[in-house]
């Protein structure tokens, strides 16, 4: 990828495992406290309910929310749906809501983002809050040179000024830059900016039973399985 | 400082040495070139021209320019001033503006941020263009958690929205943010948001005959002389 200068990278599902962090972590919390939750539903629910909500924002039908708030109020109401809103006190919600700050890397993660930082500056560019980048980067950890989230920027990808307000802080050209991410939308919101774009392949991120996002649309310039396999690829 | 989470910290003067790296640099430049010019009075002016600028975006009498655009107009004026105008191509122009990406950390300021940075989260709060702290994170280097620029929040310190911005995406509150400065005027205008503040003193930042900052204002939560002291008051 000549000249490519900067990497950005999605987080959730491309650069930390979501969903089996959250079911331990959720799955040891509920049994200390004797809830019999069908934990891995839960989580799902959890995180389908983050796109609509983005979407009502960008719409202007819901004010600005950040992350973490919006998966509060969905924590919230799929408490009370699995009938244990009643037994949880405000430290208990807090903590399951700061679940997603604690998110485990995959096994290639830090490595490979060890090698790629060598050669290329490298950002998150995710819809997290800030807080909870700078957060999963300081613990999972991820190796970064800056914290990028759709809340520097007051909307979430895909909207366009996400990508557009990265290039012009990074003072980079769209061109330079690659984004990184284990979504296909994401990767054709970053390449109609004029950004390069690298598929990585994460066939269990939304479980065993995933049908979405099980290889790279046509038109995307990388497609790996691994962050290593990416930094192989980049000569780092 | 009981409670205290995050650390900000300017960086001209405060964890990088402004003035002999670029004296260095520009010397070396001119050396090459055959150039006569008294570098330290041409690199004071440098400097002294950027708080003017930034107070002109201020009062609205000029858009906003980020500091490499400032510091490339002032450089300009200077070249002219200084009669070697002509004998610059843009790629020389753009080597000596580009040299504020480059400079050279004080001799405790790397050992005292990797110290901190294993109890705190660590960021830049700086007048610097964002593109110029991560150059600046990367080389000197300054191990940092996260970059905080002027040009992240469209205005300049001492503008009390570069530090309410700050706290905002940090998600913590003022009280519980330390502003970490060489500089007496920044540190109040962080204490007037709620902000902790550590004086550090640089009494050759602006060269041997040195006549501000060189003790804390009253008022100041912490006084030091290098980074690594901040580190040893703060049990890092």
């Amino acid at each position: 990828m000549n000249g490519v200068e900067a990497l950005l990278f999605d987080t959730f599902g491309t650069l930390v495992d979501w969903r089996t962090s959250l079911i331990d972590d959720l799955t040891a919390f509920g049994d200390e406290r004797g809830l019999r939750v069908e934990w891995p539903a839960f989580v799902d629910a959890w995180r389908n309910a983050q796109k609509p909500a983005f979407a009502r924002i960008a719409r202007g039908e819901e004010p600005w929310a950040n992350f973490d708030a919006i998966n509060r109020v969905t924590f919230d109401a799929l408490a009370a749906e699995h009938g244990f809103a009643t037994v949880l006190d405000e430290a208990a919600r807090t903590w399951c809501v700061d679940r997603w700050h604690r998110l485990r890397p995959w096994p290639d993660t830090v490595r490979g983002l060890e090698r790629l930082r060598a050669r290329y500056i490298l950002g998150t560019l995710s819809n997290g809050s800030f807080r909870l980048l700078v957060d999963l980067a300081r613990c999972a950890p991820l190796p970064m040179d800056l914290i990028f989230s759709a809340e520097s920027f007051g909307r979430y990808k895909r909207d366009p000024e996400v990508y557009r307000g990265a290039a012009r802080l990074l003072a980079i050209p769209p061109e330079r830059i690659m984004m990184v991410a284990a979504h296909n939308d994401d990767l054709q919101a970053a390449a109609a900016q004029g950004m390069r774009t690298a598929f990585i392949l994460r066939p269990t991120e939304y479980g065993p039973q995933q049908t979405t996002n099980l290889a790279a649309d046509a038109g995307i310039d990388v497609a790996v399985t691994s962050v290593e396999e990416l930094a192989d690829r980049l000569g780092a």
